[in-house]
């Protein structure tokens, strides 16, 4: 029995574990958070931080391969043991650091939007006013779910913009976005597959809706696979990447499709593949990190949207954390899934859960999932 | 938060462990084999036996429900905590016990096939003659896939029966068999739904394979339905039970259906709700354990067949348990889910793992789940 590794004990670790569990492989998590998913429900679970280095020792001495559930985790000291990566470091290293993965994108001939590096202890504030506004800055190192950005409008914010940021600042031109879109591939030497575009609807920077089929024109759906299998061929990925992109106008008043950033990993938006596809995206990277071949995900009939639950709906209930009331689940026979991370601690913008619809049409779906949101948040309607 | 215990931590165990962590209640599984799937793979498994009546206690103090994976679970160290168990202990101890579930059976109206209880201590050989030929001799507690089964088709069948059974005999008339079905019912205090009908194959007692949709008579599949449900309510349950049926022509000359068992549990031919209906058996229990109103599970579009991979798939592949040779797979992307238990040691007929296939039609689907498993095997085609 072949040994797999998983940097990191999240809700997207616990979900890769169960898949990897049903390949029969063994399963090693490396977590020092009591409170996270794994820790609270899984047996071999080292509880360690990802920059422990005894611990890693021991944890790569288990594994026969690891991978990690951030693009956050920290790089060099997995050094040693990068023949054991998948993805490789290098992906890793590439797709932490917002300045190389911006360069790796342009200088592939990847479309990404208007952005200029500021390395540390250059004058940001005076590259922002040549950049031009309206512009967003976006800290180099460690930004997630929005954190790290800054949105400029205007001069006045320019100027109240902290001096320094982790690892620089990129500046990144603003479009006027019509829609957000993700494409999750998985790719090991032989094969690659892709799964269907995900239409992602965010609230405050966290990811709040993925809807399928995506309502987005069906070549620039064409366009998204294509850009993202070529991204994992340029990168010589083993493993699952998840590209974001925008749908947008840009200065040039070409409405277009614009690479964000890059995940390589499982995502929040590929959630709803549990349910809506032949082949979800744990099991897909489950089966590269195992050696089983991969086989093109097909996608069941209908329309499909994921809704996250985050700790504020936990709290509009008076609970703390822990199990969530579901009763009004009695009137949403169309919500199919319900997934509950079993977080000790909910905090208002936290990651808790997510849930699922099953609808004839995306509006539809769409509605549903709010409607149910709203419902376990006790809102009258 | 709730915490749901679970008698057994074998396949079943683990996969409704799995959907109750979905709900995000607290899981605690007593089960004493270090070699079973839930030992291998969850924290919180206290290790004993379900007659051990200090673990009993710590369990029980622990849990604020509790079910159990098998109705072969011992019923009497079980009567100082019945207020806590689901189904409740009048259910587990009838469906434990031939004699008395074939006369509530009977008594309740519901058809079986003509039978009759043989005490201990009565002689079972004069009571067959009786009976008359041909006949099964089955004993009254602990039997499974088979096991403590005697078919009896001549007078020197019943001259080498065994004088004394567990519990005593049932002889039960041998039907002209057309085929098998089972029907999963979950029911709680406020309502019941039912699953589609599964049509499941048998080889060497032991289920092989299932299919939906099940190529039987549609009025003979909604009587299975409403006779599973008449069952459900009359045993008061509160959980899930499946109810496994024969067709067939019994010496009356008629084509009918008859109740064959109860099993007041999630069941092997029930894993293929997991990919091919909206909810699972699993997530099904997991919701009335949880207090969480179930909904009636819908079915995908297509057929799915569900094999079961015994350990004598491992022992052709020359291996001992843990993982499968999954090479094979490439060639079927019609095989959705390999679900391998993660049990070390591989006997010929331990149930290992089982995997779903998706077709247009149901002959399609069983001759690709043959297909692909004697490719497992290894066979030459």
């Amino acid at each position: 029995m072949a040994t797999v590794g998983i940097l990191g004990g999240g809700q997207l670790g616990l979900m890769l574990a169960e898949s990897l569990d049903r390949l029969g492989q063994g399963v090693v998590v490396l977590e020092k958070d009591p409170d996270s998913p794994c820790a609270q429900r899984r047996s071999n679970v080292l509880r360690a931080g990802a920059d422990d280095e005894a611990a890693l020792k021991d944890f790569f001495s288990r594994v026969d391969v690891a991978t990690f559930d951030s693009e956050n985790t920290p790089a060099a000291p997995l050094r040693p043991w990068a023949q054991q990566l998948a993805p490789s470091l290098r992906v890793l290293e590439l797709t932490q650091d917002r300045a190389k993965e911006k360069t790796f994108l342009r200088d592939g001939g990847f479309r990404t939007v208007r952005f200029e590096v500021v390395p540390v202890g250059a004058d940001v504030k005076a590259a922002a006013r040549k950049f031009g506004l309206p512009c967003i800055a976006k800290s180099v190192l460690g930004g997630y779910d929005g954190k790290g950005q800054h949105r400029l409008l205007t001069p006045a914010g320019i100027e109240a913009l902290p001096p320094e940021a982790p690892g620089g600042w990129v500046l990144e031109e603003v479009l006027e976005l019509e829609s957000e879109v993700s494409c999750l591939v998985a790719r090991d030497a032989k094969s690659a597959v892709s799964f269907p575009i995900f239409e992602n609807l965010h609230a405050h920077h966290i990811l709040d809706l993925t809807v399928i089929p995506a309502r987005i024109d069906p070549v620039l759906q064409d366009e998204a696979r294509q850009v993202a299998d070529g991204i994992a061929r340029a990168l010589g990925l083993v493993g699952l990447l998840t590209v974001e992109f925008f749908i947008g106008t840009g200065r040039d008043g070409e409405r277009r499709l614009y690479v964000n950033e890059l995940a390589p990993r499982t995502h929040n938006s590929g959630h709803v593949t549990r349910q809506a596809c032949t082949v979800s995206q744990f099991d897909a990277l489950a089966r590269i990190l195992a050696g089983i071949p991969v086989v093109q995900p097909e996608v069941h009939r209908g329309a499909w949207c994921m809704g996250q639950l985050l700790g504020e709906v936990w709290l509009a209930q008076g609970r703390t954390g822990g199990a969530l009331d579901l009763t009004a689940w009695r009137d949403f026979p169309d919500v199919v899934d319900v997934y509950v991370y079993g977080k000790r601690e909910a905090r208002a913008t936290r990651k808790m859960g997510h849930f699922v619809v099953h609808a004839d049409t995306p509006e539809r779906a769409l509605e549903r999932a709010v409607l149910f949101r709203d419902r376990l948040r006790g809102r009258a309607l």
